[in-house]
């Protein structure tokens, strides 16, 4: 079974060539002058389109039990949702809560997922409370599991909690066996304090989530995340959902130190802020409560980070998803913001919000596939089988219509959520065909994917590291 | 009864004059064109030599209890030493320890110290149960009792230990009453981790003290105080026995920024270092375990340390002055360096030590008086009745001979040591003759002074704020 | 003939007491608490009021030859202005330009000044044109004039402009004999291509005068030569009429450095801006022009420059006094911005704009006194004679109410100029009494200064290196 | 005419992989999987070994005019020794001097390369007369020559140099036609001065040279080219043989801001100081005689470039091949190392001595291929022609054999000089076999290339802006 992508111009991280892309069974097998290729069972015409590596969403929260409630996408309607959007690989998060085994929690996510998933997926581990055992769980997961990346949580005192003491400890683990500590920073003792005293009064509105939430707390986490990482020797370091210049700038100087720190940012502290969605009218804020939380407009959050996309300092753009329905869900936390469930569905809409960043000439073309596939895979051990459009990689592969225009509301999309957190926008460029180990799943309009088809991926080490 | 200082160099912080010093009772009350004033019940003739208000050592320890021991100076051994090194006025630290009640520690301290001193005394107080009950004793302390300065630790857990959401709290209350945040920056739950590990390893000699405390735990958590205190709207803040370059950079860099941010070192971080004193052979470098600890003399502490006192990114040099005898006392951590108990003895030799740096060049005479004494009262709120030659200050007065010189010994010295930090230095500059409000202390080398005769100061708040 | 200023509250750089001031001929010769001196032949009583050192602008320029005309105020009309305004000393500059003699230029300006000044007077030396007879002279103006500070200029190609080359031989010399080097630093070559490149579009107007002369352009100047004073081997070096916000960080990284590197800014940057004085409708504008230019409010370079205050990154503030008519004089530049005489008159004004920042707490009483009188004093060789209330100084003295009210006009002030830059201001703070080495000028609102009471004052060397 | 390169491991800047490589002609036409392709007139079996894209050194000067001799490398000799190495294309630079005209200068360059090169070749253009005839001839170069980036001296006065004005002028003309501005970052004026002061000392040896071009020069210069680019609207810059630490950090923090500033190093900075070969004994220095010079080893100079080339703050490296025998052209300088010619010979030896950086772990392999290649390429116009082993490409293709090993000597080396720069060097890796355009240059140690076979490229403008 063999299936050409044929005329259209590849785009890989350091510019593009027109090219034919011949597929045998789920690897790419060639890639050849136009026309130099001429038989293949199926072909496809990317004249005039973009061939890309499939996205990878290294970020997701399906049917993450949070405040009562779960994230409302399962690993089959996430996933699918993300085919749709050209998303052909995610990595979600295993859970580990304070009090609970390493291993339940696997084998937990992994029942979830199995045999549900349109798409490939990994895991990183979650932990939520790092003691002996955890700490050797660590070097299973990473030498038989394929799970090769931590995450630890600076916030969320009594659920993900861990201690610096509990942080150096993992972190040191990770330097020994080759893993990546992933880090929620922001000061969680100190926001609870903030919340506390913000209820007290009577601050019960959304927007009160964020500013319980101070930028300098989530500088602060970073700087001090970088710092431990130094005092565990240097050990990898991947801070997630960045949303403050401040921690941007000490990220920045610790990439410039040379030190194998990264950090992603997600589409929603590009696009969205504080005052303009977090403080909608009422009780609408509550659809875009997310931690770290939408930053003030009247500061340059939302510029720094997308210079920060420019300059390498952020990685990677992964989502962050974790879809809850603004009716039953978010409404938990009427009169109580603390109790909205955190979270903020986008898996779907990724790799178009950044096009829009092409277009908007705020990053390269270049930049885009790197930021939304090939670092993605580079930093979580999947390349060159995931990231690349290059003989021998699975045959993930997006034909992206540049002239194309992709309209974004709950009416339309196929994340399992009564609204969207970008109702309404309208973005230049277009999924026209989506591929994943050789299968199309998206054509025409039409949508031929199928749960199980896609695979636990196991992981190899970062191959990005300096 | 009037006392007469006349012909000396009066030094203060902007520079020199010659003017006569007239003293009535215990105030200074003129400062005359040299030979104006013709009569006084005493003269003492200061020609050739430095006129410079009374040293203020704003951190020591009076037979504070540590590890199941006490420092060996009592408040009327040590305020005795500290007349004779020309410190005629020292801020101690009553103690509240986790679970304790603030007032309880408070009456402790007073009972302590009162009609036992030579010099006269205040206090900062020590917070080491940031809850609703030391809240509220913060207010009663800065508002009836003169005492307007907190310190809190970032280090050791289970003792003083606060975390970052009792930081804030104790912030917010000083920003609002006005007091002074002093911290003790070290990451604690993270060099406890070194430790254990350290001592699981038999690395138990003292030098293992200060690596397993590395410049990076302070600098950290030097960063974060600076952090909380930016989230409590700009609490000032006084980080404590800074021993570490990347501290300083922080402090330097809030400084820069305008804040209320500053900082002390003392003489043993100028002038000793991890190798030479803390990784004496055997355990004879127990002698110089302290927290922080003595830093590497590979990197360039020290010499950034004298750079920081000429550019104020160092305001004061204290002592941190917590005597404890070698015998019995420093060998309770024989095998076991956690068990150590932290402190060196310096309150006799701080002026003098400070001087050696004036005639080295690293630092001006005018930057001498300001870092010993008019600094420290203005931070502390003592300004303008002690730190100052001026009219209507308490006549707290040192002649200084910079022709003269001191021998530092433990044959000589007058603290309860069994052993000095700086054995065997000799300095250039001696300290002449010591008034106390009035009183002569120590002249032509004879020692006047009497437990008793030093008062407690209620302080007034901070005058040094920008 | 004695003097007493009683019950006054002296300020000075550390903070504040109340004291009597006596005075003797010329000399201040004692303070005493309150009533302990009895008999004076002239008594001022001061209660309620601050007593400070009188005023020291550092940066005049009277009667300078500047495109063709000469700023409007002589040494006569200029020194009774700023004895009006509180200031008792100037330091004007004696000016060679290209291709003359240093000799003959400082001839020249003692020429000018002597026997016609109200107050005080010193000069710094400008060089204009650095070769081997200039830099022979520096040594003897350094030995022998008592002219200890030179200043170069990075801008006016052709007029005054020193290249890198000449700089760094100035610099050398400077290190060698003690001397300090002020700078303008805006470069001069890259300003002129924008200013020719503006009148070839028709940008005739006087905003243009700032748009081509940008912040960055200052910045770079200034970072160079604080590269070339490192080069000459930490070559003190005073940066004059800052306005950049980048050119104050690169100040301030030089001096958490610990290096010899200062500046001053002036009044106007503090005050005034690009939009709303230079951009004044019509020709309006040109009041206001002036190098470095005013800076754009849409920027932070006001409220950066007033930081800098508090942080002594800025050390002193002068005013740059080179006042021109509008009439006959700004108007030369109708139609050619360039063309306009650069330069604003505010010597009358200084003591009061920056009371006023004590009133709006932008900077504390002390950095007050500090900024206008004690640190010019000591950056320019002339304390303790002046900028200090102390024993021996100098009696220059002002009485300053601040229950009073100062209005800003030209119907007003006393300098030679037909507009005033700040019409209409009112400032909280108002000019008392002024003496000038125990020769009162201004009491009651009467003026009874003369010309001729002036002095050249001989300088030392600064005092205030690090 | 087809040639296949199988079996090899293929090395681009995100990774690796195995796939046969199909020329057709002079173009690469197919990659695929190994053994896909079964036919081609000739195999190279690359089993076990590196396939990466010939190399680009992106700054030579063959056969350059200085300083009364010429470079002793024609364009014949340099780009044989050039394909010896691994090298496929240089970029020389054209040379217009102080009053000629850039026509001619590029006219004589085409007549000396036309012909005689044995790889391809470009042509950066030096303005050493940055005048009106001078920018419009900047157009010219640009739309019709192929000629897109422009070298400026800020050294070199009276030769090459070019005041603040010509740069800024030259910068705004790039910036309107797209051009990059490469500069030659040291402060001319201000060296002229150290050396002048050097020679009249008496300190003549070649150690000298280095001594009088302090880091603090190039630190400053680079510095002032980042603004003046700012100026001129972010114009794209390039630095030359950065060397200094300092440098590095200017580029980096205009980096940070997202700003399109590069900088290229050498291998000379990266492997040799100024202590161990231009202080070698007696004259042997001279051979090391290069600007910017060789840096102190008592400074962190090549540590800080190996990490910026991690950081790719340094994004590439080149040579700035500059070759003169020792015999009659650097003895030219005994007696006056101001007159030794400037310059190292090293176009044969890039690949090899970075390639040791992969060794020893100093970079990654991806990264080896993008300093060598991939960037030179895209930086400056020629990809994806060149950089690339991609569908369409240039098949400019080195086999390059990680268990091989390289070494270096005057004896064994193909370059027109009598001594080597790395004397001795014993390098991990081997360059095993080069292709130019489809044609084998180099293979089983036996060289097949002719004068001719090299082409003048006409470059785009750069892809790499951000």
């Amino acid at each position: 079974m063999t299936l050409l992508v044929k005329n259209g111009t590849v785009v890989g991280p350091s510019g593009t060539f027109v090219a034919d892309v011949l597929v045998d069974q789920e690897k790419i097998v060639a890639l050849t002058a136009p026309g130099l290729t001429q038989d293949a069972d199926t072909v496809i015409d990317a004249s005039g389109k973009y061939v890309i590596p499939g996205g990878i969403d290294a970020h997701t929260h399906m049917e993450l039990p949070f405040g009562g409630t779960a994230a409302s996408d399962t690993f089959e309607t996430g996933t699918a949702a993300a085919a749709w959007g050209g998303t052909t690989t995610i990595i979600d998060f295993s859970v580990q809560r304070t009090g609970e085994s390493v291993f339940d929690g696997l084998a937990a996510w992994h029942a979830k997922a199995e045999g549900n998933c349109h798409i490939d997926y990994a895991f990183h581990q979650i932990l939520g409370g790092v003691d002996a055992d955890a700490l050797k769980a660590m070097d299973t997961l990473v030498n038989d599991e394929g799970i090769t990346s931590f995450k630890l949580f600076m916030a969320y005192p009594g659920v993900f909690y861990s201690d610096d003491g509990q942080i150096l400890r993992a972190m040191q683990k990770a330097r020994d066996n080759g893993a990546m500590i992933m880090m929620h920073a922001e000061n969680g003792p100190a926001i609870d304090v903030l919340v506390a005293q913000a209820l007290e009064r009577g601050e019960t509105d959304p927007i009160y989530h964020g500013i319980t939430r101070p930028a300098a707390l989530e500088t602060e986490a970073t700087s001090r995340a970088i710092s431990l990482a130094e005092v565990a020797r240097d050990t990898p370091l991947y801070i997630v959902h960045l949303s403050a210049s401040g921690a941007l700038a000490k990220v920045a100087e610790a990439r410039d130190a040379g030190r194998n720190v990264f950090a992603e940012t997600c589409p929603q502290y590009l696009y969205l802020t504080l005052e303009d969605q977090l403080g909608a009218p009422g009780f609408e804020g509550a659809k875009w409560v997310c931690s770290t939380p939408l930053r003030s407009k009247h500061e340059s959050h939302g510029r720094d980070l997308w210079r920060g996309l420019k300059t390498n300092d952020l990685s990677i753009v992964s989502t962050d998803h974790c879809p809850f329905c603004f009716k039953d869900q978010k409404e938990l936390g009427v009169g109580d913001f603390s109790k909205i469930p955190n979270g903020i569905g986008g898996v779907e809409h990724r790799v178009d919000l950044l096009y829009q960043g092409v277009v908007d000439k705020k990053i390269s073309l270049e930049r885009w596939v790197e930021t939304i596939s090939t670092t993605p895979a580079r930093m979580f051990g999947l390349y060159p089988r995931k990231g690349a459009i290059a003989v021998g990689s699975d045959a993930d592969i997006v034909v992206y219509d540049p002239d194309g225009t992709t309209r974004i509301s709950v009416d339309t999309h196929h994340m399992n959520m009564d609204h969207s957190a970008y109702e309404g926008y309208e973005i230049a460029g277009k999924v026209d065909t989506v591929i994943s180990r050789g299968t199309v799943l998206l054509q025409d309009g039409k949508y031929h994917g199928k749960p199980g088809h896609g695979r636990f991926l196991k992981r190899d080490l970062s191959s990005y590291l300096v």
